[in-house]
């Protein structure tokens, strides 16, 4: 694993991570303890609901997104660190069977006035379905050390 | 339980919820399913780190305030349904032993034009620590079921 300085990372530069299998039961779960809303947690009643079927968590698929990304390509020397999220959207909900993937893009690196060492990636994170549709895109500055400080 | 239709929601609002109090065990828990960096895993590693100490992954804190978020008093007929968040901050890093809640107020309500009989509650969230001071803020457009539709 290469450890990554705030100079080894480049604006259009694109990380890639493994995969996810969605199931129902991780689906349950992840709501059972975090979003414990019907539609979430029971087939039955999910039909019924807002969502026509059982839909995970928004805040599950986040949660996925956060995993890709900690065991993908992009390996700060910090590690991952963000402070916010600028904008997050869900595309559609995620579904048991779904297989997801994560695809980050950088937007722009600059050095951090307040922080000195230290500097800004704003990364673009789109979490994929197994046919590279987008199920999920939030950009985040991320704060990242740089080399020289 | 009051069941709140789009016309039971008025802008200015607010919403309570219970109290969640967070743990090194709960912090680690979370952190070594979504989230597995050493900051969120190991009190030692986490001493030398960005986080200068055991911090929970920000990500928990959003997953503890959707669940504080449901078990509170804010409850629409749908359940709590959003698209995405528009912005979403982290002002500090919770730590083991921060007892947190959730404050969230209606910034506006609207129909909406793509769905007929349903509107969107725009909701400001914020989890506050114990002495009051936020933790996290975030913005959300949420989904509510009008009553006439």
């Amino acid at each position: 694993m290469t450890q990554l300085f705030l100079e080894d990372i480049r604006e259009g530069q694109v990380f890639g991570a493994p995969r996810y299998e969605v199931t129902s039961e991780n689906i349950k779960d992840f709501a059972g303890q975090w979003d414990p809303q019907a539609f979430h947690l029971d087939e039955a009643a999910a039909d019924g609901s807002f969502f026509a079927g059982l839909a995970a968590s928004g805040w599950h698929t986040a949660a996925i997104t956060m995993r890709l990304l900690v065991l993908g390509e992009f390996t700060p020397v910090n590690g991952i660190v963000g402070a916010g999220v600028e904008e997050l959207k869900w595309h559609r909900p995620v579904r048991p069977g779904d297989v997801l993937t994560v695809r980050s893009e950088v937007l722009e690196v600059r050095p951090m006035r307040s922080k000195p060492g230290f500097g800004i990636v704003r990364m673009r994170t789109t979490t994929l379905d197994a046919a590279g549709e987008p199920v999920q895109v939030f950009t985040a500055p991320l704060v990242v050390r740089a080399r020289a400080g």
